[in-house]
């Protein structure tokens, strides 16, 4: 059904553009490489026998149109990449939704409802600290506010959108309505399918990252000339929070939550620490979980302190809703896995993508295809070519399914 | 007995030297300030009727002979100090001991021992980073190599030697044999007795140091992509391992355990950590016990890295033995403690002090006197007058004890 070597040859042509020294890639939004790396897709695109343009953020689109006058079926992912990436992330996702289209006109097959791929603009967030900017223009949520974020160098989003050619005034216009559902492949960035020796598996839904920072308080003192009973020491009582943390996120079946920054004042070999920070990193693609679990950890944090008259601020960094995965479209992948005679698996996505824009606005599915050895943002990100494979099959019998429904 | 306002005088007299702008003193040795120190306290030596010279490495020696030809009784401490240290942390021992033998010249009591008594050079180490000169010179442990060390504008300890007139070549003859004992007074830098609301302490040993830095290496993953049960998160490992540290120093009476420094990488909000190292200072004043508390940490410690898979190597920064101080010096002290009412306290040094030097040389003690707040090494170092008082007629019925015995 895929033609895998015309898929698998473009994920190698397109990696050309933005190529590092140590073979990794680096293309961020509104940049010469990146430009390149559209019109090389919007030629693929073409040759699909898509209808393609740019909207007024940047975003390419190209659509197919249905047979029958009904809602678009969005396909999408990103081209853009984080400094020295890999050649799958985002770009797997656009390249597979071409390559499924393309393949169904090699093969006649029409669809009723329209279909636009989309090579959202800016997922990464690499060059202005503000990702998903493509996205939210999508999903009608970008505001003329988010074009003042500026890059390293203090050229806004507004100034690069203009420079490109675009019209950061229309932005609006960006917002696609009357929308069936938003279909996305994407690499996993860990290791559960390898794990679970499988190419594919069905995203459950989007964690999204909630960020506290702990920030302790205790005394300072000589570490010779304090006995053990007399002390206050901050460090300890981290420490007892660190491993509770684990305990307490073990419980649930989705969530993580991850202590991955940790400073000691004043650090001196011989000095009971006086004071230590650290953040805590929480996610479940269900809210209301991750707030039991942030309850859970808070209340142990505080027994803790409290207890050993150590002095506790917590501050909130950011809190990014979960999204969950239509129903609907997981059963379509699911039937499509099924049916292709892979392992049905299904687990949550810890990342961040497109398609957590889409929340409350359309149904929105992912699936995911294996990493090896769950890297990603890394020169050395890999997916095997038959994993690729499968992944495509899977998308376009899954897109067939949703044509249907 | 004691003259308290002349002693409680002399240690503000003493501090104006080397005053800093907050009110702290910083007296680094073989410079200006400590030289006009050392010559203050020659003329209160000389005062107290003591026959006052320096030796070779420029300890200053005040003697008084004793009425027969006995073995030297040492009393001492040093005059130097940390950068914007405080007032009593080294010289009230020296101003105590001028002061008790003062005291003992005003009321014509006469010893049978001789005494001496010594400021020695340099025993914070705050020039070189190599403590204790004088006192490794009076046991006769100071080698020339020693004398190489360098301060921060690489100026040796030799050189600084001869700058100021001191002879390096003769440092052996620094060595002073045929002793009876060794009695030193000092700040606690802790807050033991203040907690025991009691102004003085019978130090019962001075625990020397063992450092060690653990080195723990797991994965660095995805925070958000890594299920919990998939982890090798060498943060969690160095927790429990650091509680734990607090729970087994805890059975024993005297040790000390305490992790300092602590540093985490890649130490990214959303990353998993990688490696994290540690550092623990481990203190008794019985070896063999701080060899069974050292033995009991890296157990657990290797344990809970197995049990995880995390690789673990332990790096030893230092291991310094500790010293017993003498049982019939702990009695007199003791007997002196009661007759003059106060309650008894015994309790280990966690600091070291120049007394560690004379370690199976001949035998030594030490008399505590109280800490405000456990401060030391800090402009707001205190020790309050009457709490002096105490020390110092302590000092000197053990002293008349010690002749006697």
């Amino acid at each position: 059904m895929i033609n895998i070597d015309r898929l698998w040859d473009r994920i190698e042509e397109l990696s050309n553009i933005g190529r590092t020294p140590d073979n990794g890639v680096t293309r961020f939004s509104y940049t010469p490489a990146e430009h390149d790396a559209n019109e090389l897709v919007k030629s693929y695109m073409q040759l699909a026998g898509l209808d393609v343009s740019y909207d007024t953020v940047g975003n390419l689109i190209g659509t197919k149109y249905g047979t029958e006058g009904l809602s678009a079926i969005l396909l999408g992912s990103h081209i853009d990449t984080v400094p020295n990436g890999g050649k799958f992330d985002g770009s797997l996702g656009v390249l597979t939704a071409i390559e499924v289209m393309h393949s169904l006109q090699d093969q006649n097959i029409t669809l009723k409802h329209p279909v636009k791929v989309i090579a959202f603009k800016d997922e990464e967030g690499s060059r202005f600290g503000f990702g998903m900017i493509g996205s939210r223009a999508v999903a009608g949520t970008l505001t003329d506010q988010d074009l003042d974020m500026k890059d390293v160098e203090g050229i806004s989003i507004r100034e690069a959108l203009i420079e490109q050619g675009f019209e950061p005034k229309n932005i609006h216009s960006s917002k696609i309505d009357n929308v069936k559902v938003y279909l996305e492949l994407h690499i996993e960035q860990g290791k559960v399918l390898e794990n679970h020796h499988t190419p594919v598996g069905i995203v459950t839904g989007i964690a999204g990252p909630l960020w506290l920072k702990f920030k302790l308080a205790g005394e300072a003192e000589h570490a010779g000339a304090t006995p053990m009973g007399q002390r206050k020491d901050p460090l300890v009582a981290a420490s007892l929070i660190i491993s509770e943390i684990e305990k307490i996120a073990s419980k649930y079946s989705d969530a993580v939550a991850t202590v991955g920054s940790l400073s000691v004042t004043p650090g001196g070999v011989n000095v009971i620490p006086g004071a230590v920070e650290f953040t805590v990193d929480i996610r479940d693609i269900n809210e209301q979980l991750r707030d039991c679990l942030e309850k859970e950890i808070k209340d142990y944090a505080a027994k803790i302190v409290n207890e050993r008259n150590i002095k506790m601020t917590i501050e909130e960094l950011q809190r990014v809703s979960p999204v969950l995965c239509s129903q609907d479209i997981q059963n379509a992948i699911k039937q499509s896995v099924y049916e292709l005679d892979y392992p049905v698996i299904w687990l949550p996505s810890g990342a961040g993508h497109d398609a957590m824009q889409f929340k409350d606005i359309f149904p929105l599915g992912m699936i995911f295809v294996r990493s090896k050895d769950g890297l990603s943002h890394n020169p050395k990100e890999f997916t095997a070519k038959e994993d690729v494979k499968a992944g495509a099959e899977i998308m376009l019998n899954t897109l067939v399914k949703l044509d249907k429904a």
